[in-house]
């Protein structure tokens, strides 16, 4: 368990009928209890966002397309604690975004067509314990 | 927890931007406990298996493409317990598959190109739980 963001490079291992892609492990130093898994598909140049879980730990990973993920801190003036593309294209970008309580994040398609991420999330959905805020309350850089 | 291989359907809400795909909550029937998530990538035509898990319960889904599950029982004669199509392209497809310990699968790309499966395992990865046979060990039907 963890109060960090944190980025960590995921195993891919290839085989000639499709690669394995590993996600979380229950040892894992960012894995923070199972509450639900879920897909959010996000298509090509679309953004997903602002919002902030006050409870629910997030385990990103980006197993299809490519997303960029851009998550803030909840205090003025929110600054950027993470702005990175996770995708299963390249051992550099296929890494798992952990993101404990109490950070605003926003995400973008940057592939082609529908990208996929899943969310490992320690708690069930509960629309009770999200903050969301318009894409415009805060800006993504170019 | 449950000693059946079961398949559920599960619910697919769309927006503007990408679905959002409910895999597997904690609370679920099907649910063993977490112990690992990762993604098997499942090419065009390709099939993966046979592999038989001794104490690993899948729960799989199949966010991305389709993909064709075929599970026999471990005994003789394997008979066939279950032969499906799992996609996220209409409500009928979109299911979550259960397999307990003890039961041989395979599956095969049955879309376009990639096709992702999960599996939220409920113990971590150890090549000394499962047994392995070659394809042509039982046959899949047409």
């Amino acid at each position: 368990m963890t109060d960090m963001v944190s980025l960590t490079k995921l195993r891919r291992i290839a085989t000639p009928k499709g690669a394995v892609l590993h996600c979380l492990k229950a040892t894992d130093a960012g894995f923070a209890g199972f509450g639900e898994a879920y897909f959010s598909v996000v298509l090509a140049a679309e953004t997903k966002g602002w919002k902030k879980h006050n409870r629910m730990t997030l385990n990103l990973a980006v197993p299809s397309g490519a997303v960029r993920f851009v998550v803030r801190a909840s205090k003025p003036p929110h600054g950027i604690v993470v702005d990175a593309v996770l995708s299963p294209d390249s051992d550099e970008t296929y890494q798992r975004l952990t993101v404990p309580p109490g950070f605003w994040v926003a995400f973008r398609g940057v592939g082609a067509g529908e990208s996929i991420v899943v969310n490992i999330a320690s708690i069930p959905h509960d629309p009770q314990e999200a903050d969301v805020l318009d894409l415009s309350a805060f800006p993504i850089p170019d």
